[in-house]
């Protein structure tokens, strides 16, 4: 049995056909067409479907995209980037190619498919941050993926964990996501850049065109003292949030994933002291929180919203 | 069938036979005896078991108890107020009665009863905050306790929403506890009163003895500045871990229960409101978190406990 997998982006429309192993047999891709409607979105995905058949018959076709969704309705509640205000996507797909469309949101799928297959197979539980232009996060405990009674929980990128802090995009003040995303750490960057002349900062932004999310860790790897602390205060804010996490899920892993994770142990073997640093008196509890990257890449989209399909 | 339900504390040891129908049957306690030891503890569980077997034999026996247990190991991790450190209390249980003990925390038992036979009944999911002492949580999703990959979850009270702010009694600094527990309020209550001579505060705290979790609300009732602005600062840090419960769980219902939501309307009502400012995008969800007061009182310990015995 294969199932249908579709990632639902701002830019492209992504489908795999994924079987019960989790592996991808074909997949294609195709402009969104976000400025031509929401009914132009669902002939793009219908499109794909038909391209992706080739005569075969999906079990399910799942769907992941970004935004707050109701899987049980079928409907898009909003998902700005892509003009999708309690949009039906679910009538949209069955009118146009009889399947009956499963909707996830983005990240929350991703999860399921890294807790499923990727760094997570076998665990018990798995918590996915993905550290990107926001904090997106999925959390998927003994195999089922939280989405609460409405369909928009495990938003743990809007945990604020410094009351009155800096503005988030929410509208809140000083959410794990306005320390943690690659923004934010591009916000710091630039911030020490201002204050410190002197700092290898200047020079590795003008090497790569611009300051990202790389350009702290690559100073603290040139012994530069001002992004060092830079990396130093990103980790701390970081593992607040982390330590957050596992003192509210206590998950088998947190994965992370996202333009800041592929730093990979630059950033986690920091992480890991702070978060050892900050967890509240665990002392006595023999199990620990494996910190982690994930493993499936961009491939968790498809393979994940296949999952969801596969799900009851 | 009918199964036993214990509530473990610091003071007294209660049981309480519990019904199918959540109904107590008959109940009884016990003082404690931590200064005797752990064995201690277990001889008095153990003649209370045989005090409110009466001839029956119950389908199970289960008990909540403060701290850190490890259900599946029947150990107790740690529970510093009763000794209890790496202390296997399955076994002991099991060589003076013969009962196969299930172990929950207290937090987390009190929560599964309030999900099943209180203010949860019916409901998706409910996360229960106790306003005592501490900020104590148990968090129940679709009829399940979260207690994570080692026992040890569900603690919110020690998520941080005030980086680098309060101490907290954990070790860390701006959880959620040091600001909306009890201890917090009475905290804040005496500031304003040291910064507030004229405040209707002191008359009151006079009145009842002492300033205690009620002297603020009072005050606010009264028309008194000083108190009300207490009860609006205490109100915004406990709607900021509210609203952060409702973008990691959304769940259906958040009951309140301790010492603090004795206040009843006079607490949810403008937590309400400020729960309402701070949300996060979620104008396009139709469906609501339920704010609403625990309703089985010091009830929830014992059948809690029972539930759990009753669980595979």
């Amino acid at each position: 049995m294969n199932y249908l997998g579709i990632d639902l982006g701002g830019t492209n429309i992504k489908g795999g056909v994924v079987n019960e192993a989790g592996e991808i047999l074909r997949e294609a891709s195709r402009p969104t067409h976000v400025e031509q409607g929401p009914d132009a979105i669902a002939d793009g995905i219908a499109a794909l479907i038909r391209e992706l058949e080739q005569g075969e018959r999906f079990a399910g076709v799942g769907l992941g995209c970004p935004g707050t969704v109701d899987d049980e309705a079928g409907e898009v509640l909003c998902a700005f980037n892509l003009g999708l205000i309690h949009y039906n996507l679910r009538d949209a797909v069955r009118d146009r190619t009889g399947y009956e469309l499963r909707i996830g949101n983005d990240a929350n799928v991703a999860a399921l498919a890294e807790a499923k297959f990727g760094v997570g197979r076998g665990a018990h539980s798995v918590v996915v941050i993905t550290l990107g232009t926001g904090v997106g996060c999925g959390v998927v405990l003994e195999g089922k993926m939280l989405v609460g009674y409405t369909g928009a929980a495990s938003e743990l990128g809007h945990m604020v964990i410094a009351e009155d802090g800096a503005p988030c995009t929410c509208g809140r003040k000083g959410c794990f996501e306005a320390y943690s995303s690659a923004t934010a750490l591009i916000r710091m960057t630039k911030e020490a850049m201002d204050a410190h002349p002197e700092s290898a900062l200047h020079e590795i932004a003008r090497e790569n065109g611009g300051v990202d999310g790389r350009t702290a860790f690559d100073a603290k790897l040139r012994g530069d003292a001002a992004g060092t602390e830079v990396v130093r205060n990103y980790v701390k804010y970081l593992a607040c949030g982390v330590t957050n996490v596992i003192n509210i899920f206590f998950p088998e892993i947190i994965a992370f994933s996202g333009g800041v994770a592929k730093q990979g142990e630059a950033l986690l073997e920091p992480l890991r002291e702070e978060v050892d640093r900050q967890e509240f008196g665990h002392k006595y509890v023999k199990k620990r929180t494996r910190l982690a990257e994930c493993t499936l890449g961009y491939r968790s989209g498809v393979i994940g919203a296949a999952l969801l399909a596969n799900q009851n």
